[in-house]
């Protein structure tokens, strides 16, 4: 019902605006002298000045704060494989947060192929326009050889949001939850059930986190190492890094007495109160697939999980990239960051986490508010740490 | 000593800006209530409203009123190649004028490949996002083919402002020109200097208004049917709609008599005094070469020149596309015109002539100031009655 009428709502919006973005000049109500200085003949010379002297580029034009939200529409949200054109809506709304919490300006690039090959050579030759790339809901495998191919080939950042900024909001929420429940890192069980672009992700910054109990889980189950059916070369990387005991199972075997579940999963209802009352006292929920969840947070309060967080604005304790991306591509801008480390990811994530206080911090908030500009600031302190 | 000091300038401003653009949202301040129907869940509807009533990408997002301003930086103004980085500020440039004259939302797309076919698939990749294409400072004649391709394989409008914008600008002044000095379309002698793709663009505009006595000049002098060297199948076009006699010479042959010059040669100083005597009387000079004319404006008055114009606002009678692309491209946005023809480019030209009201129209005014409100709505009117 509630969702019905948010759909609802959100056409009727759409419709009044006629699309959420738009391209506009620093500058405006331009007089006639200032005309013949942005456009001929005055740029003639600001041309020449980038030919003759290539980093100005950063300094003379917008480069060095355009992002091209990429995307081939194969994995929109939940929805699939719904095409370049319908994918749009979603494209612009990431722009408009972009703009509105990290002054970027980001535009949809969204592309009329789905092949690899194409992607990346389309890609390749718009990035001159770009200070970074954001991938966006590009299926998976295929997105997460786009994203190493493309690191490779270009000089500029290529922030891929669902495996990138999904970590980082993971990892957040996890340190913070956590420390509300007593338990620690290296020692927790934790168990991801996806292992698309978002469960790659995850993994490998849990483990670079110092995480060193993770099972990772897909449709046949868990992941080890050996295990012949429906692999790829990024599940293979998963398993020699993940689940040492070499547990075979599916996902309630995965879930006994584990301390974390972390959905990204793409499957609504795939969580029953029953696997939740087998993990450990304290489970800590990661219900995080979109626009439904892998269970809903009354029904795994009710079997008795101490913390519960999904991706929607919905309910409490958001955990959605939204927390990561404007803020963080703002300060990659801001440092010219060339490519997206492990190290970079780790300290946006403490970053995040410390923003919220010991005293704020509870079962209910385990986030900080999306509105909060200390996020912002924390990010760019961290991330200038890094470097002295 | 001006064109240094606005070249300072120029820099000064664009170190100040760090860009002339941005993407911003329609909406601003945005409450945690709007973001959740912009972007997830409420988007979700938004999406799957337009994958099965495709049709609705038009009324749901921005793309109807997005044009990407394509280039590989061959061509920039009077500069040559100077590759895509040093291309920005130009489009920006125009980027800015889209914005404040037509509210048009343009891009610029300045790509990293010269290569007609991977310029061609690039621009149908990103195609989706776009409610028309703007080709721009490309070298000819790879451009008119790059637009005839596109023209053939997308459902855009692809707008090539070098050759359709000059085409009006230049066909709405010379109509204005030839009323003040009491001369005729069919009957005037009119030599274009340049055959790119200005060149061929006015060519072809004039020749559909009824011009029956042009020469069109480049490098090698005169084009003519059967001309060995420097010729293409554009050129080879020309010969056949102009030159009727097979005159064959250089520029200052062709100018002997003639009523009309018209320069998009790339070549400064490229008419003398003496090719200016030569002319008839009331002699038209249109110099466009940007940023410095085949001549300029004092010497060909000294010469005898009764009407002069060039591209550049330090002049008088600024003959420049910005006057055409940003009006015009708004009324092909609204009236949603898939196709450049000539019918749509003679109405404009005509519309945007007749904006100079009679006791307005003299030697040193023979076009509309471009804040002249009247003229987006002169073409607007035009191109409606061509559906009438």
């Amino acid at each position: 019902m509630t969702v019905d009428k948010n759909a609802r709502e959100a056409i009727r919006l759409h419709e009044k605006l006629k699309g959420k973005i738009m391209v506009t000049g620093r500058m405006s109500k331009l007089r006639p002298s200032e005309i013949k200085l942005i456009y001929t003949p005055g740029v003639a010379a600001v041309c020449e000045e980038i030919y003759h002297h290539p980093e100005k580029k950063y300094t003379l034009t917008s480069k060095g704060n355009n992002v091209a939200i990429v995307t081939d529409g194969t994995r929109i949200l939940g929805l699939g494989n719904i095409g370049p054109y319908a994918a749009m809506p979603v494209m612009e709304g990431k722009a408009v947060l972009y703009h509105e919490f990290g002054g970027v300006s980001a535009f949809p690039i969204c592309v009329d192929t789905t092949k690899k090959e194409e992607i990346i050579s389309t890609v390749r030759a718009i990035a001159p326009v770009f200070g970074a790339i954001n991938l966006e809901d590009i299926e998976s495998p295929k997105v997460l050889e786009i994203s190493d191919e493309l690191t490779k080939s270009l000089n500029i950042p290529v922030f891929h949001d669902d495996r990138h900024g999904t970590s980082v909001v993971v990892l957040s929420a996890l340190m913070n939850s956590l420390k509300l429940v007593k338990k620690h890192i290296p020692s927790a069980r934790i168990v991801i059930a996806g292992a698309g672009s978002a469960g790659f992700g995850i993994c490998n910054l849990l483990v670079a986190a110092g995480c060193r109990n993770i099972l990772v889980t897909d449709s046949d189950g868990i992941i080890y190492k050996g295990r012949r059916g429906n692999m790829n070369k990024y599940k293979s990387q998963l398993a020699k890094i993940t689940n040492r005991q070499g547990k075979k199972g599916m996902l309630p075997d995965a879930l006994e007495g584990a301390d974390v579940f972390i959905g990204v999963s793409g499957k609504k209802n795939l969580v029953t109160p029953k696997m939740i009352r087998g993990m450990a006292r304290d489970a800590i929920i990661f219900a995080l697939t979109n626009p439904d969840p892998e269970v809903s947070p009354c029904v795994a309060k009710e079997a008795g999980a101490r913390i519960i967080a999904t991706g929607s604005y919905l309910f409490p304790n958001k955990v959605n990239n939204a927390l990561v991306f404007p803020h963080l591509m703002r300060v990659i801008l801001d440092m010219k960051i060339r490519k997206i480390t492990m190290s970079l990811l780790l300290a946006t994530a403490a970053a995040i986490a410390n923003t919220v206080s010991k005293s704020d911090l509870h079962y209910d908030n385990i986030m900080p508010d999306m509105y909060d500009k200390k996020i912002q600031k924390n990010i760019a302190k961290a991330v200038a740490d890094l470097r002295t």
